[in-house]
């Protein structure tokens, strides 16, 4: 009968480590976003400047779009449309006067990146996977998190507007 | 008399050649800016992203501030003041309203970085060099230009309002 309980508590503590390993590596499927299945790249923040922007309204950040090797690659020779395994990745910070720049400029004229804010959001090509949505993967995070349907289903309605760019609004800034 | 002439034209193309490398190289004194003798750091473009900002006013531009890997390193482990060998530079692009996005949004929300403004900044730290300005040298060029002496004599005395912060005013966007 002990045997029996040494082996029960052994299950259970080796099924906890594997659940903890499986959920601390980000391998489980939850952390895949809905719709095209996108996870967050490793290492996007180190990526490259494609360009920055500033939304207002309901956004009201500010936003800088990077891009991985192939996406920064692609943008520079100007080739279209852009090549599977492109990564773009649109970061985002609330839009905040900065009042520290502000009374070194002596008037309200500065506004930094804040807190992060509206997710992350990425455009991943891959022409087969992603042939129903002009060969784009959309995705959506939010502190880490991936948003949920509702949110994928609005991507591609919205990019087709700039179908004749590749379905990508941002231009590289020089 | 005709073995002269030969060896005259011969000096002067190669006299020619050596001041045509020498300007394409950007290894003349005309290249560094004044004050500091900063240069402008090779392939500074593609430096990872420290943050980004927009200056209303007379400067109007969307920014972004990239950082060298000495730089992203320090700021990601909150070193200060910032070791030597640190650059930071500060690139800018005129603050445009994007009719496009606009269109596609159903209202004027959407600014994004149109052509080059307001030059391109860099802080090089180091400490032994620049002693008696914080341990910065400080430099501005326009179109690839070095600014002149006037311009580089307002940076210290503006980056002093920040002494506390290693005189940066840019904080990392997380």
């Amino acid at each position: 009968m002990r045997r029996i309980v040494y082996l029960l508590i052994t299950l259970v503590l080796v099924a906890g480590i594997v659940a903890f390993t499986a959920l601390a590596s980000g391998d489980v499927d939850e952390e895949a976003a809905p719709l095209f299945g996108v996870r967050i790249p490793p290492g996007y923040r180190d990526w490259r400047l494609i360009s920055v922007a500033h939304e207002e309204g309901n956004l009201n950040d500010l936003r800088a779009i990077l891009g991985n090797d192939v996406a920064i690659n692609a943008y520079r020779e100007g080739k279209l449309p852009f090549p599977d395994g492109t990564i773009i990745a649109r970061l985002a910070w609330s839009y905040v006067s900065s009042e520290e720049n502000n009374k070194v400029f002596g008037r309200s004229q500065s506004f930094v990146a804040g807190p992060p804010a509206n997710g992350v959001q990425f455009m991943v090509k891959d022409s087969t996977k992603y042939a129903s949505t002009g060969g784009w993967g959309f995705a959506q995070f939010n502190d880490g998190k991936p948003a949920d349907a509702a949110v994928h289903n609005t991507c591609f309605s919205c990019h087709q507007h700039v179908k004749d760019r590749d379905f990508v609004f941002t231009r590289y800034a020089l």
